[in-house]
């Protein structure tokens, strides 16, 4: 990659478990400095001027009939370790393994063919050796945030051993979730398996509730199985997330079983007239606002007669917010069988992010009262 | 790059300008999802069902003497534009090219050699050559099969000249959607707009109603466009789709100027409360009917107001076919301006697709009908 003098995404790019990185760097440029000094941030290891960089330059330059660049002993100055590798004609190029990744940082003056076929894919092939077997699992919540759950999970992030393997957990933020990941190795595929096990179920427990499902899993899919078992249907109510709660539920194949009815009630008058929103609730405390979304989560139950309801009102973006109710502001309301209670959001992240984040907490504000409900 | 399973650095190394970016992917694990995922995000093109990473799955699985992997739909999930690579006995790979990077996708299975001196190479070797400068424009056409685009555009497809320049013109097809990619070459950047403008009225006008919007235009935006315009507000009824429509019309920031309301009415129940589908419309017709979609697309005009009513009503499958409206049956009734019409489309693919296509028909109908009024 060619992250150029984006720092931050070079950083994050470099600290990539088994990350294979190649690096296009200008000539020198300020570009190159960011990439020695990001890369020697990373690996811990230090710059340190090269005698083979010097050498490799020097004769670059003569071959090319030209001066020593005035900066040379500033391309020079490389990690510790590094590898350099040069190709006649060409100017040189230099590579850094650090014990989870390779990093080339070719020259974009020349085609990066010659170091690609000499030099970096003998070290690729090496690099993708199996070390033997290995087994996968992913945890996946929902509804607390990347350091709480780092926090829960602070002996285990990293290497660990388990049931008689060494399993590495890492954490992995998607979209407004949080997701756990095993890697067990082990001598066998057995062993890989036992080691996958016992971690599994010692994370878990400490994941609790919060962890709605594994792999495969969506969080659509667990609501529905839930609904199912317990022979409940939902309707919604949709202000900002305009149909993408209703998209979300009925994406799942036997949804009609459980998925009664939706509306998406944009303005004012559509709560009104379809779920009776008072005009009092609106007066006092406007469309985004907890009475407001307790009134639309009892307003759908009433018009289809489900037992659970859903209802979401709040303010996507990017206009609309105000000093009180910034943007990214949502209530959602959850009536379940009877019961009657809204909550609170403060999202981050443009509309689509809003609107993603609004459809999620409600969905899991759901599977929450179900599962409560079974127990 | 392996950045595999971090999302924010995959997004940020993603959206470097100038990148190369190799992703070392596991076989369809989750970190496979998440490069899909976030490579459309970031390049704005949709994961659409690729019938060629099909293909090349089935082949390699063929091959292998193994079972085509159960996840192979998921596995070709690709964004749109996406370029497969197949090298015999190998799991294939992807490449996927914007404006500004290449990002290949290869198997972390296969020895990525194979990949990279057969169809990577070539790739870099051409994006990293200085033969003049580039302008690249997309021109995207909804409604009309990629057979018909490309008879239309039989003269123009592979390089051609125009405007004093090379202009090269390919089709990328996917689902309810085709896109005409133009790259203009010329000693300048002066030289490749002129050329690229010079090609993109000819092929506009052949293309005509059927071009809905350049580059990063979306169908939605385009809608949105057009209502503002004619100060007509829309509201949507919904059953198969469940949402997704709404949700779309609802994407584009300030809809709520033209959005008025939707309903979700995926029961029968629903239809006949909700939007007074009449008993005897159902009883005679089924809710998967023309008659049904009409009286959905008049209901709730009625509900709402508003002058424009989409409703769309269909079977999105697996299960609920018919012989004689099998899955992928869908109608969509648009009332304008108190005109009233009923279409019937027969979509393929999985649930998914046809909810997409059905939203995508959905709103080119509006489209196309604003358009006309605006004549």
């Amino acid at each position: 990659v060619l992250i150029e003098d984006d720092e931050a995404a070079l950083e994050r790019a470099l600290t990539g478990e088994g990350a294979l990185t190649i690096i296009l760097s200008g000539p020198g440029g300020s570009s190159g400095d960011i990439v020695r000094r990001v890369l020697a941030r990373v690996t811990g290891a230090r710059l340190v001027l090269s005698e083979r960089m010097r050498t490799a330059l020097e004769e670059w330059a003569q071959r090319q009939d030209r001066p020593l660049p005035r900066r040379a002993d500033r391309l020079a100055l490389l990690p510790q370790g590094a590898i350099v590798w040069s190709v006649p004609g060409l100017e040189p190029a230099w590579a850094f393994e650090s014990p989870t990744a390779v990093f080339a940082v070719l020259p974009r003056s020349a085609s990066p063919d010659a170091f690609l076929e000499a030099h970096l894919l003998p070290l690729v092939r090496a690099r993708l050796g199996t070390r033997g077997a290995l087994a996968l699992r992913t945890l996946k919540t929902v509804g607390v945030g990347l350091a709480e759950i780092e926090e829960r999970l602070a002996d285990w992030l990293g290497p660990a051993n388990a049931g008689g393997g060494e399993v590495e957990v890492s954490t992995v933020p998607a979209d407004a979730e949080v997701w756990v990941r095993l890697r067990a190795r082990g001598a066998t595929a057995t062993a890989a398996a036992e080691a996958l096990a016992a971690a599994e179920a010692k994370i878990g427990a400490l994941l609790g509730a919060d962890c709605y499902g594994r792999d495969e899993d969506g969080l659509e899919r667990i609501v529905g199985r839930l609904l199912l078992a317990q022979q409940l249907t939902v309707s919604v109510a949709e202000s900002c997330t305009g149909g993408l709660l209703g998209h979300r539920l009925t994406n799942v194949p036997g949804s009609s079983a459980y998925f009664e009815r939706g509306v998406l009630v944009y303005s004012n008058r559509a709560k009104q007239e379809l779920l009776g929103v008072p005009e009092a609730v609106l007066r006092a405390h406007g469309a985004v606002s907890a009475p407001c979304a307790e009134a639309m989560a009892a307003g759908i139950c009433r018009l289809s007669g489900s037992a659970c309801g859903l209802a979401i009102t709040g303010i996507a973006g990017p206009d609309g917010g105000t000093p009180t109710k910034p943007v990214g502001t949502v209530f959602i309301g959850l009536a379940l069988s009877g019961r009657l209670a809204a909550h609170r959001f403060r999202f981050a992240g443009d509309r689509a992010a809003v609107k993603w984040q609004s459809a999620q907490m409600a969905l899991d504000l759901l599977r929450r009262g179900l599962e409560r409900g079974a127990r």
